[in-house]
């Protein structure tokens, strides 16, 4: 069972992986790419994965079988244990939890080579409804306080398969990093009786010279204060704190932005590496026993930060970034490629 | 002048380098390695770097000559500039200000391949001597409200040239992550009438499972809730807020213990690239009118953390870290390599 571990002095939560345990040996450099190798998640291999929780088929073929558009399996290295008591403990001075949770990865295609921006607007959409539907069900799980979709895309970017998914993670414990964000986003609506989120986007819409793409739905420009070069964030127009009340005409308009804005910045920086991250509302129906639909004080969006720089060496310690290059002319430079 | 952005929702400052901005097309990867071409930081070449602010020479040879044990001179691209007002002002809903501060390079040898664990007591002593100069100098500067000093080793750990040196930013502001460790040692502190890392000190020596190395005045251990595998903290049996009250002996009990912990880990990961971070308690007697010296809130301390996996992508967006390596196994393997 792996081990949820708190550090005492910022009360930031880790993930001990006790049973993957790598010794000292075991940090030598990975291969580069598996697309000459075997992929458990092609179209064919559906056996080589844990039997699939959730997938999408046109033509009702049999579970675990080919005819698939998104496949939705459990880790089978999950960070995570679905299984299992919280066992929250004291150890001397520390605090422990077992680590309990769920780790699942979508599978967004039979495809081992079609990249998020050569989906159709419908096809992407299929990967998001299947975002939903997950998510929508494991907040019934009482247990879990956040739900976690991320994808990353490359080596540099932690992906340790090529062929394109992205990442669920259901944590007992709510994020750190997360809770920041949900408690500034409060702050802020305590003082203004606004969303700093919508906000946010009227700025970027009235300033427009960091915008990037924008349709009836969503926006897609680089924040102003922006950690990393090209750095990109989308936010949906209409004011919702959670991914999952997303509707379906909702998802076609959040794929085009997607698609055209990823398309953008694979034509401007060769297909950079790059880490996508869904920001949405912690868990909170199932605990409060109702659909919490009102909340001001938060609003999903999707961050995407390209890996371009080696120089974010010593932010992990100190929080403070240095971005090489200017958010409006990165917006520019992408605003500017047809795609 | 470099700019400073703050990110409205969570409050975190941004410098952002308006001057020596990178366009997309920027971003080739680097050549690997300095060792075979001209460097700026050896003996002999010291008009290669801005003149001196610092050094130390043992025959009172001229100043920005060779002869030098260390030499912290301006970095020659800083990411903030020294002149200047601070600027403060709104762009529209978001803040910002000018990006003073300082940025120096301390050159810790005139030896261009002399690393960290190669080092004598003094010759280290003297760098730390060099550190604690130059924060009590520009403690003196009302600016500044934190003062960095971090070591890159290695390209992928952000470094750009590879000659033995670590650097020091004076900001204007308070670096996010610092606050948030100040403000949960302070809350520790009201709770509890103690100093938290006093009482990490205590659990670590009296549980003994993940001490590395001890010595009369520091221990060095790897944190129970380790975001990296053989993440190593260095911690001060002496309690003190701030780095700069380091008294000559400690600085020699200091470099035994960095000197010893690197040859252990040099020895267990193969030289490994890491990050070193001084974390230490932000300017205060300037700003306050008096040296505060009997802070119990803050406990300077040294944090190293190895560059072995490429796992750590979402984790900037999410704040969560998964580490696969269980830290008393850590702490085993570093504590019984003979160093």
């Amino acid at each position: 069972m792996p081990e949820l571990r708190k550090d005492p002095v910022v009360g930031r939560w880790v993930i001990i992986a006790t049973e993957r345990g790598k010794r000292p040996m075991d940090f030598h450099p990975e291969p580069v790419s598996d697309d000459t190798g075997f992929c458990p998640f092609c179209e064919g291999h559906e056996d080589k994965t844990p039997p699939e929780i959730l997938a999408f088929r046109d033509n009702h073929q049999v579970a675990n079988g080919p005819g698939w558009n998104v496949r939705v399996v459990p880790n089978k290295f999950p960070a995570l244990r679905i299984e299992g008591e919280m066992g929250k403990a004291g150890v001397g001075m520390y605090d422990k939890m077992n680590g309990i949770g769920a780790h699942e990865v979508i599978i967004e295609t039979p495809d081992h080579f079609k990249k998020l921006d050569m989906h159709t607007q419908d096809s992407l959409a299929k990967v998001f409804q299947a975002c939903k539907n997950r998510i929508i069900d494991l907040n019934n799980d009482k247990r879990f306080k956040y739900i976690l979709v991320f994808k990353n895309e490359g080596r540099q970017a932690g992906a340790s398969l090529s062929h394109p998914h992205s990442q669920l993670i259901a944590t007992p414990v709510t994020p750190k990093r997360v809770k920041e964000e949900l408690m500034g986003a409060k702050e802020f609506f305590n003082y203004k009786d606004r969303c700093v989120f919508c906000d946010i986007i009227r700025e970027e819409l009235s300033q427009g010279s960091r915008i990037i793409y924008e349709n009836k739905g969503f926006v897609s420009f680089s924040p102003f204060a922006s950690r990393f070069p090209f750095e990109i964030w989308v936010l949906p127009k209409r004011h919702s704190p959670d991914f999952q009340t997303i509707e379906y005409e909702e998802m076609l308009l959040l794929a085009d932005i997607l698609i055209v804005t990823m398309r953008k910045l694979a034509v401007a920086l060769n297909r950079p590496q790059y880490n996508l991250v869904l920001h949405t509302g912690p868990v909170r129906w199932a605990r409060m026993g109702y659909w919490v639909t009102l909340d001001m004080d938060y609003h999903w969006h999707i961050e995407i930060m390209p890996k371009l720089t080696q120089v974010a060496g010593f932010e992990w310690g100190t929080g403070f970034y240095i971005n090489p290059t200017v958010p409006e002319e990165a917006a520019k430079f992408l605003r500017e490629i047809e795609a």
